[in-house]
């Protein structure tokens, strides 16, 4: 492909592509987004999606970053929709990129919804969630047939504050892989207590998985908020509990706290 | 690389890899795995494994076929263990391609630490699984803010004959994906319905997902095995039950058999 065509307009109506750029390593990327990103001549792109993932872009790419990360400013939504639909129409092939994967807490849902309403063409490429990066981060199973039948991904903060259902949760005996819970990890601790999730219940907590700037912990539910408070981990993260922890192959990181009691155990 | 390297062995001791192939599509491959799958020299290849991925062995690659599908003959696992660690003992990059996620029901665990007891250095590649492949192939999101804050995804049928939680599982509300439902589906909806999920819950069940012979259909609980009988959909298949199948973009297939009730009403 020469240069003149890379930034030709295709010549049928747009379409929008909705693409998991998976948690952060490009190289965690599927063939068929990268493939589908070489191709696209506009992209919106999410705060969480790894910078190494620009280098796909074509030359004549237009690049928007529309950032969403919570509590932080970030493009309306509304105006996201409206980017999108524009593009298509105009011709553009138009790539929504999102970090991790856009039907797991990535909207797609409504964002599908909203463009077929308006009769423009959409697709969704599946990506790597970070609730499932992080097995291969800390070689850590998420089922076992000895520990665990299954896995729960599930957010722990969402805008209106309601909860999760933890105590079914806790009495499903599943790993469970908690989003969005390191705003207020306390709350989370004795929420988790309280639905009767055992104090001893391994944990793992890991933030900006598969990154150059990966950090991770493990320790018991009972330490949960202290470790967090003490290795200064920050969003985005993922909090893994379950037995399955105790299989993880990476070594926990060195504990300069005296919190990680789990490092010691296993 | 010329020819004479593609075959040469790797000066080193060898490595054992865990490759998540993905649900069957070669283009869900990870650039990761098709990357490590081009540099391994042995590969220990699961049935579930789209043939097409095969296409990403260099020439000279030695290519062993370890089938493990439920309830037909299969390698035994213990052989499959001690290729494994004979191959990387010969100095090889030995590829363990398994279909989906190695760490999804995959056996990722129990090979890791047979491995490392063994000091054979072992590393595993996330891939998609079906059960979240079903997302992109269906335009069904798993999550949505408006029904379903996670997903648990969660095998039906094992070995030793016990069952999920369902009670649980059912009052999390959550989307539930269930792997391995395909050998006795009517008992499969009686134990949904006797744990409390409504008979008219929604279902999509999806068969070869992603691949060319990919089969779905969407119903309701209640006509779940006889969805799946009268579509003769078979193993292997991810069941999706939760409002979110309702979000769907994918139109069910056409329905001869006047089951697919909720394909009327969605």
């Amino acid at each position: 492909m020469n240069t003149s065509t890379r930034t030709e307009r295709p010549p049928s109506s747009g379409k929008v592509w909705l693409v998991g750029a998976g948690p952060g390593d490009a190289e965690l990327l599927t063939l068929k987004a990268a493939r589908v990103l070489a191709q696209c001549t506009v992209w919106l792109v999410d705060d969480l999606v790894g910078r190494d993932i620009l280098d796909l872009a074509q030359p004549g790419t237009k690049i928007i970053e529309v950032g969403k990360r919570g509590g932080c400013a970030s493009t309306p939504q509304n105006f996201i929709l409206r980017l999108m639909a524009r593009y298509a129409r105009e011709g553009h092939a138009v790539a929504r990129v999102k970090g991790g994967d856009p039907f797991i807490f990535g909207r797609a849902g409504e964002e599908m919804t909203w463009l077929k309403e308006r009769r423009i063409d959409v697709e969704g490429i599946s990506g790597i969630t970070a609730g499932l990066a992080v097995a291969s981060a800390l070689g850590l199973p998420l089922t076992h047939r000895e520990v665990s039948r299954g896995v729960t991904l599930v957010t722990a903060h969402t805008v209106d504050d309601s909860r999760p259902d933890w105590s079914s949760l806790a009495r499903s005996g599943l790993t469970i892989v908690c989003y969005m819970g390191m705003s207020q990890p306390d709350m989370l601790q004795a929420e988790l207590l309280a639905a009767g999730f055992p104090a001893t219940l391994p944990v793992a907590i890991a933030a900006q998985v598969s990154c150059a700037a990966q950090r991770h912990a493990v320790t018991t539910l009972t330490h949960l908020a202290a470790t967090v408070q003490a290795r200064h981990m920050t969003s985005p993260a993922v909090i893994i509990l379950g037995e399955v922890v105790r299989h993880a192959q990476a070594l926990p990181q060195q504990d300069a706290d005296g919190v990680d009691s789990l490092a010691m155990a296993i």
